[in-house]
């Protein structure tokens, strides 16, 4: 609660001071002063020049503690090495600080120390700093621009955020062209200490924000990130992510088969769809759903249903084609009183099905009936109007047609022509009044399909621990630490806790003398801990159909793999219906993270693999097994019998808990699991845990 | 040769007569008559109207015959019941045709008939005719607009056909803006006589072509319009195709498993892969290429460098992530001289690496003297330049200062203003001083990918048949006619002669007696040519593990499938190692297609399958092998050892084979071909060939 009624005195002051303002042009001091002086801001402004007495016809103090007063927020653009300084100085007075100076962690080890110790002073005298070495933020219904970047987007209830200041600039100038309007925008610089999640927390409860716009290059705290998107989520706010650059993967992971295959990009992915955020794939996409989550209020709770109105057929075609790509929405059926009503309307050669082709001499009258009668429909909720600009299409016409009906219903009507000179004009008379307007339809479709199904944000919660469990695990791992590692011995007893069938097995290391209950064909594998790519190295022979063979398997592994400690294990072979691959790794930003993928090549070279993030319920499981890649295993594929989903969903639920309850386990890999379709029980045929 | 000397004189005739020119103002008849004396046309324009003396003071003829001398070319705009009529009168003293009437084929059946007719005119007269139901057509080097679409694009290298009049429209417009220059735009309309293949053959011999786009609805004659793009690759002009709409499935073959994957777009893709054409997902990555087809020169030899010089962090690293996911181009290293001279330039925060960071504050001199440089090193060929506008940023003379530098380098300069209102002159200064701008990165670096690597144009010549293989392949066919279909008996008789090896089989339909040979364990197998999915009806029966169980087995299936002249087959269990599915289908539109793909469910759940258009050479099907979908089989994953890519390609080419010589079979379904990687030879499980 302190957190956020600080952060609420930072961008939503009353009084700001400039530390560092210039009287010089060109001079960000400069800029900055005249921005917070430029727009319709209301509270108090200082600024704070040691060296000046008058800037832009404004007084100007030596220091923010000879004001003699306090500020809710002081803007410093001091140079680097007396930001420190400043912000101790004035500590006294103020307690929020956007720190616009650069030469920071951004630059070098002298920025790094610089940055360490700001941070120092900022925690302990419970100080608040955004940046340093970012843009500043604005927030239009305050008529306050307090950053370096020129004018002031519209009012409207998008925040953004962003990590890069450019994009920031970018991004508005773009809103200008679409008429975007913006509850805030900040930018995080370096994100010293208010990072993206602190922000999200405060515009959870910020009344003017409906939709969170991020740019970020990197996450830190993972769970608490997902923890306030997710609070976002329920609170009704969309929240959309355009991510750059890779993380770097789990170093400690990477021994493991599933371990290589976790490029941390799809964990991100992943803990985005967690807590029902959007992920935007590149500039042009983020743009495309601000645009559409800036001209709509909340999302749809059901497929959405779309009738194309076109003057040309071929973009009629291309746009079906389109909507077929997304699940969420579809081209929309026509109701009986709608295509006679068209009939009625449109000469013959056209058609009155969805998409309407209007023919390429459609007049104003042609469009306006065909579009009241399409909106009409009460199959039908969203309606995009095609335009190429033939020669007789009255294309500024049916712009102001579009704004005049748009102004009258409810239904979205979405606009894309289709052209360069000859549409811009209409384009942007479209954008200044409120009618949304795509370049393409693909990313309206996208844009709108995103916005569909509110879906459901999972338990963040850890459940509690076994604890008579856990003490048991402890005792097993403890072991094992006497030894030289876990072997499959030791990672079947913890299987057995958590109630993952593991195949029987055999230890014969010294000897076959007291296996006679081994059935035939078998399988003899190495079973050291060290050996981790055991198949790849020729540590497993199989089939094996009879006791000579069997201990001469049994030798031949012992010469191979020579490691200190290596011992022989010995299991049937078991019928093959269809493998998979559990892991867990711990993700450095996202923590527990388990993967459930095909076995064999399919896991490794077509990627067939979903990624959970913990914690997870089985609920959760059970319904990301059904609509991700492994949906198909309980479809029953070519009238086969379906897969059992509950027993899958208790294994990686399982997996999840060993992770949960013993934190030095560093990775997990069942490899491969056999499930059947009948009613054989699925069984890890090797299972790893490495410590 | 003929077909082509007509077309010239239709699109580069030295006389035009409008037949229906009209004087009313806003009738197509008017537009043409309008549009062909606008411009610089120096050809004799006549006007045909016989209710009509004068338009736009012009002497009016009442027919074509009252001219009195030949036309090359006549664009017919009267109503589509009078088409037939006024083309038949005037054959004598014109035989090229541009009917931009409608009500021909495209609208219901009296149309239908009217084009039936016309085209029989056509063909007994010798007439060319282009349309009906189209735009007309545009010869910039001409100053020729014979269409109802206004103005006259650009003079250029770009031909563009269009099936749809409306996009050619639009994609004018757009050009307009983009500073794309055409050799001609064509629209096809219902494409009665002259299709795009025809269009795709003149334009490969005209000098004034480089780049063909086409917007396409469907293809008629799938090996005509090959052949011709075939012969566009061979001389260096690169096709572009966009098409919308799925074609019919090839319904014979859906019987099969893999027939039902043959989405025929995906054999569309694959047919154009061929022929070396690029296809177009979207209008938008039309216009995309097109933009920077109309400003190189042919396509790049190997992976092309790219260099990105930016004013934004943010914009760079997603600039960088995107350049990952396209294999032809790649971010440049930089040389040491490079980073040298950047090093001295910039400021010390900036980087000199790849991307080079100018930072937010970057003047005039730092944009010139950082992009002189990277244009000057030797492992650069394009320079990517991305610029947001920030409060410092000197966007019109970044502007500037890559047209000045495009135009002393023959390296491409790209630009990519990110932001709307702030961005838009320097844009529109670029576009109409010929740098490439691209909204975005993404659209630039996916045009730039698909102009890398000539590739080969394979082989469309059909090889020669063994007429002796034939006979005998003819004789196992006949055979089979007399029976009851092709039993797997006869298809491994086929295969057989094209060195297809199957498993071997006995066939104990009528008992076990003389089979001593059957090891155990093995499968049992109803054997029917009316049967097609015998594993999901239940037809299948293993593993058998002894006489007893197999003599069960025989008598089940013999119960359950009493369909007339069942027979029961046993084979050996053979060892798994991977599974293939090798299937032939006849395309309606491009003919014979084999399609290879992973076994089981991953050909049919995750689509992993490579399509391949005969005909075929053995060289053509390795380097599909060792670039597609199946690549991964012949990299040796995870340290395994390699499978037999010519022991592959192999069967692929016989199955091909096959279908040469054999006209009548409809479809050929290996499923599964067990494949090796050691020196056990691939073998056919199963092997059917449907008549």
């Amino acid at each position: 609660m302190e957190e956020k009624q600080k952060l609420s005195h930072l961008l939503r002051p009353e009084s700001i001071a400039v530390i560092g303002a210039s009287g010089t042009k060109g001079k960000v001091g400069h800029m900055i002063a005249k921005n917070v002086l430029a727009h319709s801001f209301e509270g108090d402004v200082y600024f704070i020049n040691p060296r000046r007495k008058k800037i832009l016809g404004k007084k100007v103090y030596p220091s923010v503690t000879e004001i003699g007063t306090n500020i809710d927020c002081a803007i410093v653009v001091v140079p680097a090495e007396y930001v420190h300084e400043v912000i101790e100085d004035s500590a006294r007075f103020c307690k929020n600080f956007v720190v616009i100076s650069a030469g920071f962690g951004e630059s070098g080890t002298v920025g790094h120390n610089r940055e360490s110790r700001l941070r120092l002073l900022a925690d302990t005298h419970g100080i608040n700093i955004l940046g340093p070495n970012c843009l500043g933020f604005l927030i239009p219904s305050l008529g306050l621009n307090a950053s370096f970047a020129e004018g002031l987007p519209k009012k409207g209830h998008v925040a953004l955020i962003s990590q890069s200041g450019a994009l920031a600039v970018a991004m508005m100038d773009k809103a200008e062209e679409d008429h975007i309007g913006f509850s805030a925008v900040v930018s995080i610089g370096n994100k010293m200490q208010i990072g993206a999640a602190d922000l999200v927390e405060y515009f959870v409860d910020d009344p003017n924000t409906k939709v969170i716009a991020m740019y970020l290059e990197g996450v830190i705290r993972g769970a608490h990130f997902l923890r306030t998107l997710a609070k976002a989520h329920k609170n009704g706010k969309k929240v959309i992510v355009l991510k750059s650059g890779r993380t770097e993967q789990a170093q400690q992971a990477i021994a493991l088969h599933t371990g290589s295959l976790a490029g941390s990009d799809d964990v991100f992915s992943a803990a985005l769809e967690k807590v029902g955020a959007i992920r935007a794939q590149s500039m042009d996409e983020l743009f495309a759903l601000v645009l559409f989550a800036a001209h709509t209020n909340g999302t749809y709770e059901k497929t959405v249903n779309i009738g194309i109105v076109t003057n040309a057929g071929g973009p009629g075609v291309l746009a079906t084609d389109v909507i077929a790509e997304f699940p969420q929405i579809t081209m929309s059926t026509f109701s009986k009183k709608t295509k006679n009503a068209l009939k009625k309307t449109l000469p013959d050669a056209a058609s009155v099905h969805n998409p309407v082709d209007l023919l390429g001499d459609a007049d104003i009258t042609r469009y306006e009936q065909s579009i009241k009668t399409v909106l009409a429909d009460e199959h039908v909720d969203i309606v995009l109007v095609l335009l190429t600009p033939q020669d007789q299409t009255p294309v500024d016409a049916v712009a102001k047609l579009l704004i005049d009906l748009q102004k009258k219903t409810v239904k979205k009507i979405i606009a894309s022509f289709i052209g360069g000179v000859r549409v811009s004009d209409a384009i942007a008379h479209l954008r200044e009044n409120d009618v949304l307007h795509f370049t393409t339809p693909r990313s309206a479709c996208r844009a709108i399909a995103e916005f569909v199904w509110n879906k459901k944000v999972y338990s963040l919660q850890e459940k509690n621990v076994d604890t008579a469990r856990r003490k048991k695990m402890r005792m097993i791992i403890d072991r094992s630490y006497e030894q030289n590692g876990l072997y499959f011995e030791d990672a079947a007893e913890i299987a057995d806790l958590y109630n993952i069938q593991t195949v029987p097995f055999f230890d014969i290391t010294d000897g076959l003398s007291a296996n006679s209950r081994i059935t035939y064909p078998c399988v003899a594998k190495i079973d050291n801990p060290r050996i981790v790519h055991k198949t790849d190295r020729g540590g497993v022979i199989a089939p094996i159909r009879t006791l000579v063979e069997l201990d001469r398997a049994r030798k031949h592994l012992l010469k191979t793999f020579q490691e200190k400690n290596s011992r022989v294990i010995v299991q049937s072979l078991l019928p093959v219906k269809m493998e998979l691959i559990i892991g867990m790794q711990r993700d450095p930003i996202f923590g527990t993270v388990i993967l459930a993928g095909l076995g064999g090549i399919y896991t490794e070279i077509f990627h067939v693999v979903d990624h959970y993030v913990a914690p997870l319920t089985l609920s959760e499981i059970k319904n990301i097994l059904t609509n991700r890649v492994l949906a198909f295993l309980f479809d029953g594929v070519r009238g086969e019998e379906c897969y059992n989903k509950d027993a899958i969903a208790r294994v990686i639920y399982a997996i999840a808990q060993i992770a949960r309850e013993n934190s030095e386990i560093v990775a997990i890999d069942i490899n491969p699991l056999f499930i059947y379709n009948n009613d054989t029980a699925d069984v890890a045929v090797d299972f790893k845990i490495i410590i």
